[in-house]
């Protein structure tokens, strides 16, 4: 739902939003979450469905940037050769992506039971961030039945916050999690949309921005351990219905880069910045009699409003993430405090 | 000079200036102007050097970033497969820089009589951005001697604004041209420098955000002309003592689109975004008899403070820039605001 | 016109050639060359166009490999960036680039009034390798005219040898040059052509091979002064009527690399080694009213005969360009041994 | 081992091989496999240790490769932005990555106590190939404690063939596996060594070629099914004592498309052929007091021995592992004949 009109904040947007302010704005992207909270323990799981059909068998087409490559995200060698997604895309903490990426073949394995055996392989999307500051990411509590619950809650009307994937997650001194946002862009005088998720982990404390005014979450005394460095990662997932080629699908993900530094970033030497983009238009199929295939293309010349669209979507949904966390206390009776109780 | 105290701006910086506050701050570093003006002619000539040896026989390790590759900047291919950049680098419109090229070739010639002749040849670093705006720029107006011209008047205390490459450009909607900025940083216990140059170029007229403010170029008046998108170019160029691998200065110049998002960019699609960064230390020899040499590195975890030391200088740098640039009119009696001019 | 069948030599093909065995077998393809010779002087000029029309106003979609990167081929940071070349591509020696994109830029000025005044600028591309050891390379001996020579002597029946930009180059201990070949292959039950035209000036003395079958170039004693080194550049280009993305353009551009690995390279230190990939499929229009276009698209799975034709024409066309070109005696009398002449 | 002397086949090398001809020969580097056998599972892991210390505690500067991207290799994104391996190398199955992952992961935890608890986490290096055709893929057969097995069996005379990962891989029509080679070079009078280790799983059918002579493995009747498409895959490990930056262990990488060549691969599209290379010279320590450490490199001048030299032992150890690689019966009864068999 992005960031609430009645906030406070405000971002200096300039493209509308989508009805629900969220990726799955694009016509049949979902997200699912499954949430581990026990003491110690606070990580989950976050499963984006790029579409509703086999998406083995209907690849959508991808671009991705790593914007710096502190990180671990599996699945990008392939995606940026071939420029396709062909697996829902999973979202977990940095040590669990192991374990994701099994769960996540076996459920490939089980819809498609050509894999491995009379086709080839396939290649799992898993993306992660650190949690260990509020969760005992060492005692590896992701298990593969949380991944498909995952995948199995997907829907449009996902919660955003200290979610899923985002459970444990920190992020410029406050609590960070899952956010989403979308804009809105018209081209050929029909409307597309733009969506956003971002899992928020990434920057130091004491350097949040929200629509040009900075907020100094280090001196906060309920920030008990604020962070000193830029550190910990975000993933941020682009989705749209813009027949957009795997080159302008990478030129998209690039300008999250914007998004990170209008919200505080200078892109930390610690932190796993990853971008990938993905459009629901120009599907692949994985087989195909036919060696050309028509698709439609965008011109270069009009992607401006593309861009400036995509950086405002992963900014609210940035911010959306903050606002939507709430205070949380994890590993070690650690607390790191939410936006909304930081404002107050 | 970057934005003197009295500006009225403030740009929340976290590390301090150097004393000349400019790219010559770093001990070696110079830079040199030619400026051309002549009715519809608002063109010019900037030249950098790295140090004040022979560049050739000493090269400087550098690095660089194509935040956004709409440019022709030329020498970018061999600096990322070898890591050096071994002669001064020119900055200049878009259609001049084979008139550039041949000049600095002539004048690397000229001081080695051995390239081509006894050892391979040189790369020339030739940069540019599109001053059609203001500038006849269809018209080649950039002869060699005005190469040269620049290279001999490579000085510590250099001009900022319309002079020099930067006589025709702009910026966001206002005047852009030239621009320094530096910082300095502590590590074990000695001061380093991080300075930096732009030769600014892009931007959207209505997005010139300075310190977290937005200023509305676009409804200004005097602004006859603004650009709708954001389009033009901008050169970044970043020096420092610091020993920085190759690698690190690859790192180092990606930080930079964190400066343009500051500013207000979104790194447009017509625009040329290049970043370029060197170091002064572990200067790297023509020839050696050795093939293992002894060198210095920086641990990639103190790197925190370089990066943000960098994106402040840049932003700095792109401010100043606009700061010191004075109201122009040139091609066709096309009249572009100057900062200065702009806030009163 | 590739190898020719009495030649004595044997590649092991697996495809066909086109009729003329040239990339000039790609429909609208064309090359021309300007050759400088007197005394002390061997150098030149090659120039090749992708299609018959306004290159500018209707740009061929793109890819590229810099396989090693000492080079300084100037054009690729756009091409890679938006996926199009918009000018005709100019091969001659290293120092000569400038000149060489002074010409081309005038050229392409004069057939396009609106650049740099009502639109935007040109991205010239302009390929080189260092011809130094039979040309007096430090004189700049090419001038705009011999650039707009081979620009105006294009043709589909261009000759192959120690022409234009090929004049003074060497590859593996013999006398390089320019050399072309194509192949056909099947797609969809139609036939499209693959070509490519090298100008090649790479390898170390004693390396080369021409199917699997090795040639000790370096105890010929003709060979007065063997390259000890791989060093001095191939540039590869690269042509299809396929219908292939950028993405699958530059993997293409990627498979040069067994090309020259065939023929006896190791990608040496000091060689420039660039591929240039262009389809004359889905020509991407300058102007466009509609932001959204229709193209066709080639499917990954059958790519495979793409590769394998392509690494086939790019080996040809290396062998080709040694066989067509005769023994040289060029700066300070050095001879360099044609392929005919060693094999005799 | 590398290929014995009697083998019959001749490579053309201009290096000499290391005492071992195995990656061993780099002081410190060892290898382990476990070999998962049964009826329809050929299978296994194999493990790499760069050095016998505390590998987390010191890191190996590392390069990498994506000579074609069609794989799934985890890891290599933070390889590339911090240029160091932390971890042994794990090379398995495609789809058992997500386990070799995990049990990585736990044996770095031991080892560790401080990682994801007082310092960040640890970035486990998995590769793998695609051993479908004789191995039933889809029961993801390998478990933790065949990773654990691997590791604990590494040493310096570790064997060659089908063994480990390379159990039921497959190559150029033949049994593929795992196979190793070394080279030395001399430099400021003193000896160095390359050393390489691959598990080679790529090449179509009819294209298998040695020094140069080109086998028909495809009209083999033993070859009851040929690949007749390049896929597959093929991991490449490049060990090495000399001091070489980030930036060269990349280059080297790179040039292992050369051996690709050499044996008879177009970089086929369904191949994920990836290289990676690390220097036990100059280790980067996990803790540092230091912002600024001593260090060496190697000049770029002197580079053609180590390239040539690489390309030579990646060659050889692709070679030696279908040399050593024994005919297998698999999944489905379906027989792979090894080279020597095939050879008879």
């Amino acid at each position: 739902m992005g960031l609430p009109k009645n906030s406070g904040l405000c971002l200096h947007s300039r493209y509308q939003s989508g009805p629900k302010n969220k990726i799955s704005d694009v016509a049949g992207v979902t997200a699912g979450h499954c949430t581990i909270k026990d003491g110690n323990i606070n990580t989950g799981v976050t499963a984006i469905f790029p579409h509703q059909g086999n998406i083995f068998r209907e690849k959508v087409m991808a671009g991705s940037a790593v914007i710096n490559g502190f990180g671990k995200t599996m699945g990008l060698i392939q995606l940026e050769e071939l420029g396709t997604i062909e697996t829902p895309i999973i979202l977990t903490n940095t040590l669990s992506i192991g374990t994701a990426f099994t769960a996540l073949t076996r459920y490939m394995l089980e819809q498609n039971p050509d894999i491995g055996l009379t086709t080839g392989t396939v290649n799992c999307m898993v993306a992660e961030c650190n949690d260990g500051s509020l969760n005992d990411i060492r005692g590896l509590h992701v298990e593969e039945s949380h991944v498909l619950e995952a995948l199995g809650s997907a829907c449009e009307d996902f919660e955003e916050g200290a979610v899923g994937g985002g459970t444990g997650m920190c992020c410029l001194g406050l609590k960070g999690g899952i956010g989403s946002a979308s804009r809105i862009i018209t081209a050929d005088g029909r409307q597309y949309t733009i969506g956003a998720l971002v899992m928020s982990n990434f920057g130091a404390a004491g350097r949040l921005t929200i629509g040009g005014v900075h907020y100094d979450t280090k001196n906060k005394k309920s920030a008990e351990k604020p962070q000193e460095k830029d550190q910990g990662s975000i993933i941020m997932i682009i989705a749209t219905d813009l027949p957009l080629s795997e080159r302008q699908l990478n030129r998209v993900s690039r300008r999250t880069a914007v998004s990170l530094g209008r919200t505080g970033s200078y892109l930390g030497n610690g932190s796993g910045d990853i971008a990938i983009t993905f459009t629901t238009a120009n599907k692949v199929p994985h087989y195909s009699d036919q060696a050309i295939l028509d698709c439609r293309i965008f011109h270069d010349d009009k992607l401006d409003m593309v861009f400036e669209a995509a950086v405002e979507a992963v900014e609210e949904a940035i911010i959306s993430s903050l606002y939507h966390s709430e205070t949380t206390t994890g590993r070690d009776g650690r607390t790191v405090t939410g936006l909304q109780d930081f404002l107050k």
